[in-house]
């Protein structure tokens, strides 16, 4: 470990997450809100303690090895977690204890979107908008995670995209270098960000509103600065629209936007087999979802449950996490149908949760595999994705993937459970944030507030297990990574 | 497919099957019940079922293909689960209806042991008894299944059993043949059974009641001739202990009780991987159990505590099913843990269900390997069992069961709720079902009647999927398996 180099980026980090603290600051200027002796602290106290770490080590230059990177990110996620915390807790409104303070701060920078907070529409303008900005920085984040270190770390599979990516995303590699890639990709970040404000705007949100909800659409972070959600603009349907149309967009592949933009063509969407498959399960799952809240007559009219049947299918399964309705109050099949659709979660290189369609995908062609082995026993087969087999190192990482998924999930179930829980909120607060989704079910339909600090806790770490696909973590607890 | 000769097969099958109509139908004329038509009617629609399907095609006599198993394991269970349920309507007492015969049949055949009956304890003797029968059929049938036929079938991985079996199991190829190996195993099944009886007997129970329960204890089964359960003789804790030793038991591989004995040695027990993680897994499971209902004070006395804790893990561990206490009406935590204990479920080649012990242990070691190859990447590291290495087709096949049996599971649970079902009931019942454990939690803690004739239908597949290790079911619904 090159623990000196680490505490050195870890400083720059934090005096560059300070800056954070600056928008917000403004916005308590620009709204007369009691919050501005917080954010300048805040501001202060981040700035200050990024200095102090890195100004004893600034000369620790050396080269990060492969190595390093777990705990790089491992660290950088939840120090700056921790002090994405500070304005919560230094703001006289919110009142709010240093566990809902950080568990806001988790929820926001893992892009999870659960909140502990209550009447958020009357918040102080400077909190709703520190809120949103805090999934924005972690949209931002998980890009340059997801892009440049996952497939460098080798975890679950996303090697995939590190040698020669099938099909379009090879395109990318135009841009070799970790940074120039990333920069491109923000790039896109930054576009769909202001397009989708505008929309926003357009569609009759206040510019405040309209700024704010497209930086959580985009991070695929679910935040609202409304207690309703998006629900509080569902009599301006152009809004709901608007959202469907930007969650989608922001549950794909950056890397394929990036691709059918620099060649200006739409093509490129429908060579990819991920976006293909993303796109067939969220029109099933919106078919099945419109279908069956017609038929119970959930809503008056059809038109209603087409559209909040459309929204809710698109806001869960990108696990976004906005909700126009009680979603968790339908009749019992579609939430839980939901909540599974959201462990599939987006396209890998998003900002979107869960295991990624990819991974999805090569599963069930593994899956398919193993059935046509059976029946014919000596065929040699192999997994293809855009016509190009896929190694049987990979096969085994998203198997070995899935399966940490499903005990991982399983594991922290009975945790919560045995600090309390009922069976369905623990399933579905495990679900909501290991998915970085958001709103669960039962007493987490709306907020996590009533839980205790004891799965406050496990919930953060839960975010945090999901939103570094698992095994960056699980790796940080084996002895054969300190071991030399 | 050589249908004339499946035929042929199902009819000598039912023949044989209909010689399980004389010993309730002799325990009818014993307890003068008024069942004695309904078995005699039994034993003779069965007979003539059989005569009728054998005699047009009884010089069929061609050798069966591989490909012709699935359909032959499927239909089998099928239909004698049909046939099965034939007392149930012919009785006056019980007075069921069709679903609820047919669904008790197959819970006895697939020795899941879930009921729809109410008032046991009152039943004519002879129903009782052909319950308990039931299971311990059912249970000869999975023994020539899971040793004969699922290897030969390619499924889940169980092809491990087929060429070199690692260590001690490797012995019993001396007898080679498929009914030898059978017959072998089928004395130790009768001996088990023997034993069981006679512990039951001398810990007090009657002879009635010991010859009825060693049946559904050594079958894995968990049908009992009280409402109570094993609950009934909770004075008498000799007999709750003599219930734990032959659950655990039955829960071992067959083959290895086999080898053991033919050796006269305990040592190829503690040489066998998988009774090393079966005994790990119940050892570690009863503590945690018995620590947290003393801790809850669930019981007046630790001693109490002690026995329905390390008697409720172990029968719902090897997916018995049998119950001492309400468990399902323990502090939340601890049922669900249970539950997702039966999904490990008993030792490969036992009449246990689950997913078997041997593949939760083949996953876990991939789950670790998949770890140390993210700390050494170049690093080539085999999945040993007993010293040898598994080949990566069997890895790949035990991850696809392990996939299909998670996707089935979800699927099921999602149809369950559609029916309108809740969530903790639902997620349970297809537990219970797929795992061919029993007993469910909420609505079905007790009891299946109250659920739909849809609901019981569908779990009626669900523990038909799970005995027959959901790929020879998965595979018949693929149109590959019907070309040429
Ligand atoms: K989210
Ligand atoms: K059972």
């Amino acid at each position: 470990m090159h623990l000196l180099v680490i505490q050195r980026i870890l400083g720059i980090l934090l005096m560059i997450f300070s800056l954070a603290m600056l928008p917000p600051l403004f916005v308590s200027f620009l709204y007369l809100n009691i919050t501005f002796d917080a954010f300048f602290y805040s501001f202060a106290i981040i700035l200050i303690s990024g200095i102090i770490l890195w100004l004893p080590v600034k000369k620790q230059k050396q080269e990060l090895r492969i190595r390093d990177g777990f705990l790089v990110v491992a660290l950088f996620w939840t120090i700056l977690s921790l002090f994405g915390a500070i304005p919560f807790i230094l703001s006289p409104d919110p009142a709010v204890s240093i566990t809902d303070a950080i568990f806001e701060s988790f929820s926001g920078l893992t892009t999870t979107g659960s909140t502990v907070l209550t009447g958020i529409d009357d918040l102080p303008e400077s909190i709703q908008f520190y809120r949103q900005q805090l999934q924005w920085l972690g949209g931002m984040g998980i890009i340059v995670l997801a892009v440049a270190i996952i497939p460098m770390l080798g975890i679950g599979g996303m090697q995939l995209y590190r040698a020669e990516t099938p099909g379009p995303v090879k395109d990318t590699k135009i841009t070799p270098r970790i940074t120039e890639t990333a920069k491109a990709l923000w790039y896109i970040y930054l576009s769909l960000t202001v397009l989708c404000a505008l929309g926003y705007w357009l569609g009759g949100m206040s510019l405040f509103d309209a700024i704010g909800h497209s930086f959580s659409t985009v991070a695929i972070g679910g935040f609202s600065t409304h207690d309703a959600s998006m629900g509080y603009f569902i009599d301006k349907p152009m809004i709901e629209v608007v959202a469907i149309i930007f969650m989608f967009l922001s549950g794909i592949n950056f890397a394929l936007h990036f691709t059918a933009w620099r060649h200006r063509s739409l093509a490129y969407y429908l060579l990819d087999s991920e976006f293909r498959a993303y796109v067939i399960i969220l029109i099933l799952v919106a078919l099945i979802t419109v279908f069956y809240l017609h038929n119970e007559n959930v809503f008056p009219g059809f038109d209603r449950a087409l559209l909040h049947g459309v929204f809710q299918t698109v806001s869960i399964g990108t696990t976004t996490g906005f909700t126009t309705h009680q979603y968790h109050l339908w009749p019992g099949f579609l939430p839980v149908l939901l909540l599974f659709v959201s462990f599939i979660g987006a396209c890998a290189w998003s900002t979107g949760g869960g295991m990624k369609v990819i991974r999805f995908l090569l599963l069930l062609k593994q899956g398919i595999r193993e059935i046509t082995r059976i029946v014919h026993p000596h065929a040699v087969i192999p997994i293809k994705l855009g016509g190009k087999p896929v190694s049987p190192r990979i096969i085994d990482a998203i198997w070995g993937f899935f399966s940490a998924y499903v005990a991982v999930f399983a594991i922290m179930l009975l945790i919560l459970m045995m600090t309390g829980l009922d069976q369905i909120t623990a399933f579905s607060a495990v679900a909501a944030t290991i998915n970085n989704l958001g709103p669960g079910l039962g007493e987490v339909g709306d907020n996590y507030a009533s839980l205790t600090n004891t799965a406050k806790w496990i919930l953060c770490f839960s975010m945090l297990l999901g939103r570094l696909e698992i095994f960056t973590l699980l790796v940080l607890l084996t002895p054969a990574f300190w071991r030399r």
